[in-house]
């Protein structure tokens, strides 16, 4: 039998100021609560030097974003150095004039980087226009090896695709890690909010029931005024969570509030589960070749 | 905008007994309620004419296959142009001498067969030895076409494969449906018990919201004592449900009353949903090619 094997794992849930320096200061002081609290692993929310400029396209908000490796990496790195942690942060990429990603990067314990993930799904809606910022992530699919397992890394629109998921447990994810930057319409009424954060949860449970593995997502709190029209804005909805692998919810942030979750997973348990659920065995993979048309008409 | 449409469907939960033709009125009576109730499309649970066989592997079970067509095609059938409905049931096919399929069939409101879809991945677990009576199904992932719509019609183990979500909404799906039986093992605890149970019903509302569609899933209700070992068997855990496009729950039924579920679907708001979380438009084919791999190592 699997032997015994548990992680504890801290999420940094916060709202974010124009001021990188500020909301710096307030995600360090959460990474060093969690370490406190025993984190071995520690997950960002996405974007979190920033306000989420994606609310309007300015060209002026391509400023807010830096290379890779670079001063916010260095800062993380000594962090993660200094704890002895895993951290999964979440920065806007400037890889060359023009090209800018939003890309996960994760530091090992000894302040290096392990490596990156370059969001693929990028989403359009009013309030988020990505498309306009971010190029879609060219490194496809990886899970990122580190000294406390491997960590499928995604973030926030990739939430949505069970396509996304899969591929990182095909290639032998032990977690699945989602920084988010997710919120409500502040003039939706209640049931629509209720109905909104609901799907955002269970879909991501769903992943963790589909692939046996645990998940964590970290989200932002706090209203943000869209520029220019201080009537509008996005009110982001908290509830970071951690899920064990039959979507059984381990911990749960309010949704209004900054919160360090922390609590700590039982890593021997995904074996256990696939086990009695052997999913991974029975897929028709003679028959899912389609799922890479765009449509099948 | 997309005109309203509504579509009012039915469920029948309920247990089952060693004799078809006691099954089959059974049936026969909650086919009759729904459409009292206004339900132009029923869907009936799993194997809805037999025990569920498969706690044991025992040849002489074989005899409980029939052809398709056959009788019970033939009495269906009859019912769905009757009462003018679309019906969708679940049956064991014989096809050949040694090769049997779990299948579902689905009628015309002329009572005419519209399609059949066999169970494309199929379970193998203790109480659960489907492998040895089902040869996996070989007619894809087609929806079937019908007076009312286009129904993704997939079957039991199929709800823990977003893959097969997938393939159908791909190809045109304007409903997922699930007959299924799916019970506890009376020996788990209670925690377990609603778990599984959770987990079961959280990855099919996750399908809906991935692909934008409402999920129909309907189970067997009653314990079923394993041939020979009266102490074991299934307790089918009931708990049929309706989920709209976001997942949202629209009508469920208990776990442990045999119920005629019916409610009212709003058709057009798949429309007004991916429009709003237009999935479908980012997804990253020109990635996803390694799904069909059984493993990326």
């Amino acid at each position: 039998m699997t032997k015994p094997n548990t992680l504890k794992v801290g999420l940094i849930q916060h709202a974010c100021d124009a001021d990188r320096a500020v909301n710096l200061a307030l995600t360090e002081q959460g990474i060093r609560e969690a370490s406190r609290q025993g984190a071995k692993l520690v997950l960002l929310q996405e974007l979190h030097t920033s306000l989420y400029f994606c609310q309007v396209e300015d060209t002026r908000n391509f400023d807010l974003a830096e290379t890779i490796p670079g001063p916010t990496t260095a800062h993380l790195g000594k962090l993660a150095k200094e704890l002895g942690i895993v951290l999964v942060s979440s920065l806007f990429e400037r890889r060359a004039a023009g090209l800018y990603h939003n890309t996960a990067v994760v530091f090992e314990t000894d302040g290096s980087i392990a490596g990156k993930y370059r969001k693929m799904h990028i989403p359009d809606d009013p309030g988020y226009y990505e498309k306009f910022y971010f190029t879609p992530g060219d490194l496809g699919f990886n899970p990122i090896t580190t000294s406390i397992g491997r960590l499928g890394v995604l973030v926030c629109w990739d939430q949505w695709y069970p396509e996304a998921a899969r591929l990182m447990t095909l290639a032998g994810a032990d977690l699945l890690l989602y920084p988010t930057a997710i919120g409500w319409d502040p003039r939706d009424n209640e049931p629509e909010k209720r109905q909104q954060r609901d799907a955002w949860m269970t879909i991501q449970r769903g992943h963790a029931i589909a692939n046996g593995l645990p998940v964590l997502a970290c989200n932002r709190v706090g209203f943000e005024p869209a520029p220019g029209q201080a009537e509008h804005g996005s009110l982001f909805w908290g509830s970071s969570f951690i899920a064990g692998p039959q979507g059984e919810i381990l911990a749960e942030a309010p949704s209004g509030k900054p919160t360090v979750l922390v609590t700590e997973i039982d890593m021997a348990r995904s074996e256990q589960v696939r086990r009695i659920w052997p999913y991974l065995r029975d897929r028709r993979i003679d028959t899912y070749g389609e799922i890479t048309k765009r449509y099948r008409d």
